[in-house]
């Protein structure tokens, strides 16, 4: 198997740095509009042999170390008891949103390995067709990033309903966040069981907040996750965006990786997150839609800034934007593979 | 005249810290509701009169230590070539946005003393009203900000066409934000010949770029604006938001008082802007939704890591939210008057 992203996680030396990409499957690629026009969204991720299609498709296409199964953070929510629909240009909207400590009351705990078992099935699927190729990640919505879902009904920009019920009721925001914490330890855990190599807990909009909230409504909460996920030994991805100020936090909840976006350069992120821990990111992907020579200088950037250490996985700072071209993604891909930090003689901490 | 937000622009010693809010006129308060019931909020932007009623609405329900003209930041983007209107929680939308480099070109330099004649006319009439009452703040938006409505039509997430053409088109873009840049500070010394006693420069949204980005697509024209705005001898105040990574370089490009959202702990930002700018901020807006107890809680976390020192002025980190209670506000106005720093004996900086 090409192991480099798992060496990498455990911050071992790599014959090249490792590179695979949020959202590296999806609307980019004319292979996944081509299926897109037959099934929704969400058909794509609760039929498993549709969803192990839609996950190999960048894999034949690029040379990336590592497989994403294709899913969606929010898939949790639906057993929960807040059903969700994707819509054209609107994103995901929750049918009732959450806007009462009554609403929080009414949802009832799961079992992944029943409720979500279709993507337990397209993980086993997806690692029998990779056959060892590359590893294979699992992933879900972190507590503050599903909740922000639930009660806002959708996207939001200022997070007013999120909050306002983190402020106004602290106790029932605790409720909420420790059930969704309880479910993405058992999701996690059991799609490692189901072939996962490492599991990634996107918290993707957790920059909203200022550092004294993240500790106070969010940390217990992703550490109680990343606790709950060592024993499986299978490393763990901490991502969020906008978080220059928060990663010391997110270090502090957990994570064998951290991630981190665009807006902090990254080995400033390094520094913040400590040198024990892995870092996954950190180009911008609106780079993608850069002329190539622009695109690579600003690579070579995030590549020298890394600076050869052990524990590097090249990644964007967010997923990858729809109106990207695959020959850009390609040129990117090998690109980073190709990269010799300065000094570093035959290589990036080189395998002996 | 009440001088300490002139004061604490200035780093002198204050009686009492100066607040006031972004947005403090706004859908939160029945007076305006009301207007705005019979009138767009365009028309109570280019009428003199309403524009003047509205920027003294808060000024008379709350012990607010400026007022700031009411006004919307993209403004000149109509004069320009770049008709706008505001469309019910859609926000903005441009007509016609800027995709290509022709379109740039298509656009034309205004002279704001016409153009936006009637911006200056509310000023004048409302330094009228006023009296001597309390400072007037001009302002109006920055060339990223202004650059990023213009070419994606509105509200972003992931500001990909603003990317693509800035990374694409460097020329154009620099072009385009020399433009904006030239209009900025024509108009911001324009509110200041009219009677504007401080200009704030909204770059809302520039936290959305790396800090390499910033310096090479936003830092000059920026810079620009506060060259040209110095000799005025009005003090400027240099907002945006997400900016932890940024702010040195707000710094670098100028301004007399750097604003900072909740985002970095207020000390943190004070450091990286350095001791010899004074701060404006920078409380979470959503706090005003909170109970009272955390909102002043909260509040008191600010003043503390203000630490009493010279040259803080008491802000939100963006603007009032609709849903905000003018009772809230009253209390944090209140508040922030009666904070004493800790240490500081009879109060803050206390002016002799």
């Amino acid at each position: 198997m090409n192991d480099r992203f798992l060496r990498a996680c455990r911050r071992q030396p790599v014959d090249a740095t490792p590179v695979w990409f949020m959202r590296q499957a999806g609307r980019y690629m004319k292979e996944y509009r081509a299926l897109r026009e037959r099934h929704s969204m969400l058909d794509l991720c609760r039929t498993p042999e549709l969803a192990v299609e839609v996950t190999l498709q960048p894999i034949r296409r690029f040379p990336l170390d590592a497989a994403i199964i294709f899913s969606d953070l929010l898939l949790p929510l639906q057993p929960l008891g807040l059903p969700f629909d994707f819509f054209k240009g609107d994103g995901p909207r929750v049918e009732r949103p959450i806007r009462s400590e009554a609403d929080i009351d009414a949802l009832s705990p799961i079992e992944p390995r029943e409720a979500l078992a279709h993507v337990l099935e397209a993980i086993r699927l997806t690692k029998r067709e990779l056959d060892g190729r590359v590893p294979l990640i699992g992933f879900t919505g972190a507590p503050f990033t599903l909740a922000s879902y639930a009660i806002e009904g959708g996207h939001s920009t200022q997070y007013a309903h999120t909050k306002a019920l983190m402020y106004g009721n602290p106790a029932a925001w605790h409720r909420l966040c420790a059930l969704f914490a309880e479910t993405a330890a058992d999701y996690l855990l059991a799609q490692v069981e189901a072939g996962a190599d490492v599991v990634q807990l996107f918290d993707s909009w957790v920059g909203v907040l200022s550092p004294a909230d993240y500790r106070e409504f969010v940390l217990p909460h992703c550490r109680h996750i990343f606790d709950r996920l060592k024993p499986s030994g299978a490393p763990a991805i901490h991502f969020g965006t906008g978080t220059a100020t928060l990663l010391p936090l997110l270090a502090e909840a957990g994570g064998e990786v951290i991630g981190a976006d665009w807006r902090i350069p990254l080995d400033d992120a390094w520094a913040l997150i400590g040198p024990e821990r892995a870092i996954q990111g950190n180009l911008d992907p609106t780079l993608l839609l850069a002329p190539t020579g622009r695109l690579v200088a600003a690579a070579d950037d995030v590549l020298r800034r890394a600076g050869g250490r052990p524990g590097h996985i090249f990644n964007l700072g967010h997923g990858i934007l729809p109106g990207t071209s695959v020959e850009a993604v390609e040129v990117l891909a090998n690109h980073v593979h190709a990269f010799k930090a300065a000094g570093s003689g035959t290589g990036l901490g080189h395998q002996p």
